[in-house]
């Protein structure tokens, strides 16, 4: 094997394991938080995105929350099927088919969110001793320029801060950011 | 809700849509890399983690695999089936039993080892414009912080570069690094 080879071989396992790492915990803590509810992450992934989008598509939600399409499909069923959710057509846009939250589907992502508790979130509490060294929150730029080399745009900028908030008002006007 | 409990909310948010695209995509194309060997992702990973150690217990590759006991117990269990590693005690420790790689085990991951091709690893392309910049590849401190926050030392060890390769030496031996 070639010495780059084996490098490139080095260095993405390391990023491999980094990244299994990180996800299998966010799971265990995200599954934990929303279990009460009696939904699983990708239904919970998916009123949230649809509740930011005031309306997302299946096609945004397969994109924002890294599913397939299908998941983004078949758990957006399930969950029409709960009343927590509709598929219907924008005003502004009568071809594509948008998934909207009803009003149970709020009252129930709201909930969730008004009970999350940073305290049970272990990759936040692992972050406290960067921000108590540097005064802020780390932002893993390299991390984010890799992550927007394997989506779009988009899929970046539903967590940069700013961007996250203002383009779907939504988070604030209901009034629980 | 409170500001604070706000921040550490899309904070915590951000970290995990990041976990979860970077790993969806390792894992994609881990898959793809192991699929002509007729190995699923956990069966490659115990291979390769017996093959670093030399052996490794049932808790060692649990805990360096960030997978589940009951996982790396099970998918052991095929892998012996198949003829590629024997549970075993070693000549040091005749308490814990051991998993070893048989011959066929052994060339079988060294044939997948010499098949990796970092152009099929997306997570490596993604870091390749980085390492343009900087000459070096990004080391992920703050993520390697909290990561040794979600798991012990011994997890970072396994990709802290010299003693990944170092305290095992069976990688650099075997002639495959």
């Amino acid at each position: 094997m070639e010495p780059m080879a084996k490098h490139s071989m080095l260095y993405s396992y390391k990023l491999a394991v980094l990244s299994k790492a990180m996800w299998k915990s966010v799971e265990k803590d995200w599954q934990n938080w929303i279990k009460p509810f009696n939904l699983n992450l990708n239904e919970h992934h998916i009123l949230w995105i649809a509740d930011q989008f005031n309306g997302a598509s299946i096609s945004d939600i397969a994109s924002y929350g890294a599913m397939h399409v299908s998941t983004a499909f078949n758990f957006s069923k399930k969950l029409e099927k709960r009343g927590l959710l509709t598929f219907s057509k924008k005003q502004e846009d009568k071809r594509n088919t948008y998934v909207c939250l009803t009003k149970e589907g709020e009252i129930l992502l709201h909930e969730t969110l008004r009970v999350f508790n940073e305290q049970t979130f272990n990759v936040y509490q692992g972050s406290l001793p960067i921000k108590e060294i540097y005064g802020r929150f780390p932002e893993f730029s390299e991390l984010v320029s890799i992550v927007r080399h394997l989506y779009d745009d988009d899929f970046i900028r539903q967590f940069n801060d700013d961007s996250f908030i203002s383009p779907q008002p939504s988070l604030k006007q209901k009034n629980y950011l």
